[in-house]
């Protein structure tokens, strides 16, 4: 089934604007207008169909230099705000796709343009260092301002990086270091361990593995890669690893009528994740590490239940395994708080969170026991930029001053509600409709009623977004 | 041998202030003092020793929140300029370390002051949008006037990436890619690879490798570390792949007195990469591509001759391997050459070459044929950021406004020179002194010597550096 997502932006999608959502669904409108939208447009405005003549251009002299055949059009970031993104050939629409769910408080929002007016901010954005040697003297207050002030409860430790790939290479690699001090009991490092792993071999390159789950995304470089399987245009051609990899649930809707079908489904997805966790370990993989998003994003929309993921949890601290929370996409605020694990009443903390897009910078938070015992071990030249994290203070600010996880709440509560109708009256169109805060999505019958779904709406001015 | 390097900045570190280098060394000064110096500082001016009280405060803070052991001391970037680094103590450092060589024209430079006052530019640090989909009007312009402005010879492809690890991932994946479609004659992908890559197995995720050196760098993601072998502390507890690692000349010094030996051991290691490449064919494991430094950075500064890397280019191309060659530390100027590898006169161009650090934005140039054949293969969510893109063309426009390249071919000869004349006073404590350009480089006896030099250099305000 082609699945449909609505709205990974936090703020405003869902504002009076909505009101313009595809299908003429009105219901929204009310719930959300909480934001100041001084600086909003009021609604959509469409010049040419998309992409028009100029993006075309512009298309042509790009594929000159790099494969631009992805392109959905060029746009005018100068004139795009808060909810909407303006085109270069001056369409405006409704943005419910927020560049692959990295846009934390719309376009243009006037509070980061009066920090980037300030002048003491200047130096912040042009004199980046290596922050793992040289960090300016506001790190650490940045950083309590804006990740740790946001940190979810038990993780004490942060570390930035660039981008989520690398935030969950770095969390993978973690994971490791503290399963082998765990292994060797925090005795010295043999010369063997040392002389090996110089040449890529056991003992000091052991045969450790994250497992994963199918349909999740984690990133595309070859540690995530070998924990991503949302489709095949991602892996195929390059090398892998043998790591294990359970099924996620797939749950039937709406779940009321199969609250019995569901449980069972999820209980048989767990009892894979145990069975392969003793099937890898007896060929001597040992399963180090559990890597789970909150919602299988780009794999599909694919959501569990609390319930599951705090059996999840049980499991891996059951077989030792670090539990990996991966909120890459999901973090930031969309789901209505402000990690969508939140939703799971853990007991026992996930171990390692990981986030990027809407939190502008990359990084994982972490329990203090997988903190690196020794200096550069996690650790590259530029390890995140401090003018993502300026900026990142600044954006967190809004969100708890103009209270936006409520709003989140609220707009998802009026998005699902609509969504639900429309499945009503169109079932042949929309199915499985499902949510959690304005994270929207529901299927289609097939990619093609999905794709001229897509195309009708960006011709009438709304951007929506595909995923599995 | 513990080595230390010199000078990875390009612009101005060796300008009048030089004198000032340790050891009382005084005859770069006249050389080089090239460019406009009238932002930059006079000379060092130190208050307390390094790390001073403040900086050792904010160091304990930062500590609470993650490893802080590696940091040297905080900074402050606003008062920083040109070549000299200001501590948060007030001390004021001739930088010769330059951010791990990531700073391409000094701090505060009035050019990108200048850039980031300007209004129309705004726009571009606030709005970071998803570069594969949705580009800005600007980008393939902005990506003609910088990095395609100095794109290495034959490679008239460019892709930009967050940083130097994801280049060397992506260009991993392209070269795979290219392979591939090679084997398969350009046919049809058949549904067993595309099923099987869903779970990380041949046919659809092949078991190629990337060849590389002892002693390279090539970063810290999963699979650029199957590549690294500088140091354990990169790779100890993490699990790696089995590729081939071929060995890298280690000359003599002076290379006129060991002409013979040094012959001898180039095509010592020539043929040791043609023998790993048959040898891993025959356990069919296929050497896809061969990665190499110009100049062995993080590994200890080890050069090798132009002739070695012309014909490792030729046994790459003989074993149709793809030629990589990882310019992120090399890259932007300082050998003298835009690309350090442009001095080797290939006939025949490398094949894809990665670039980070002093370019601001990560990426990697290659050969058409290296393009990938379907959209969303070589991609993700940011690919690299349109914000630093607009500061290189500023940069590059600096470069070559200010003969930059020149000015590194001048002042890495004065300190050379100067070098060689320390290495014949102090012989006990300097030798192997070697370098191209400003990228120079000298051993120490062991690492207590060189760490004592490092301190000393440090109060006495010249920030050095260490590698190997």
């Amino acid at each position: 089934m082609a699945s449909m997502l609505l709205s990974r932006q936090l703020t405003c999608c869902l504002q009076q604007n909505s009101r313009l959502l595809v299908f003429g669904h009105r219901y929204i409108s009310q719930a959300a207008a909480k934001i100041d939208v001084d600086f909003d447009y009021d609604g959509p405005l469409m010049k040419t169909e998309v992409p028009g003549p100029r993006s075309r251009e512009l298309m042509k002299k790009l594929n000159g230099i790099q494969n631009a055949e992805a392109v959905h059009f060029f746009c005018n970031y100068e004139e795009s705000r808060g909810n909407y993104l303006v085109d270069v050939d001056g369409n405006r629409m409704l943005d419910l796709y927020s560049q692959i769910s990295s846009v934390p408080i719309g376009y243009s929002h006037p509070s980061l343009i009066k920090l980037l007016q300030q002048p003491q901010n200047l130096s912040t954005f042009i004199n980046r260092p290596a922050l793992g040697i040289l960090p300016p003297e506001n790190f650490t207050e940045k950083l309590k301002e804006s990740l740790l002030s946001v940190a979810p409860k038990g993780l004490s430790q942060v570390i930035t990086m660039s981008c989520g790939s690398c935030s969950n290479e770095n969390a993978f690699k973690a994971i490791f270091m503290w399963y082998r001090n765990k292994e060797r009991g925090h005795n010295n490092v043999t010369k063997e361990e040392l002389e090996s792993c110089m040449i890529n071999q056991p003992p000091g390159c052991p045969d450790y593995a994250i497992l994963s789950f199918m349909g999740g995304f984690h990133g595309r470089t070859l540690g995530c890669l070998a924990t991503t399987h949302s489709k095949a245009i991602h892996k195929l051609d390059i090398p892998s690893l043998d790591w294990p990899i359970a099924p996620f649930p797939r749950l039937k809707y709406p779940l009321e009528d199969f609250v019995k079908e569901n449980q069972q489904e999820e209980a048989r997805c767990l009892e894979e994740v145990e069975d392969l966790i003793v099937k890898y370990r007896k060929k001597k993989k040992i399963v180090a590490g559990i890597i789970v998003e909150p919602i299988q994003s780009e794999g599909g929309d694919n959501h569990a239940s609390d319930d599951f993921f705090r059996k999840l949890r049980d499991i891996a601290r059951k077989h030792g395994c670090a539990f990996l929370v991966d909120e890459v996409q999901t973090g930031g605020g969309c789901t209505g708080k402000f990690w969508a694990h939140e939703h799971w009443g853990l007991d026992d903390p996930a171990d390692v969170v990981t986030f990027s897009k809407k939190m502008m910078t990359g990084g994982f938070f972490h329990k203090e026991e997988f903190r690196p015992n020794v200096p550069y071990r996690i650790f590259n030249t530029w390890l995140g930029d401090p003018s993502k994290n300026l900026m990142l203070a600044e954006v967190i600010k809004v969100i708890k001053t103009e209270d936006l996880l409520n709003n989140a709440t609220h707009a998802g509560k009026a998005l699902l509600t609509g969504l639900l109708d429309l499945q009503a009256r169109y079932p042949h169109l929309i199915s499985r409709v499902r949510g959690r805060g304005t994270f929207c999505s529901f299927d289609t019958p097939d990619d093609a009623t999905r794709n001229k779904l897509i195309t009708i709406a960006r011709n009438k001015g709304k951007k929506l977004c595909v995923c599995g």
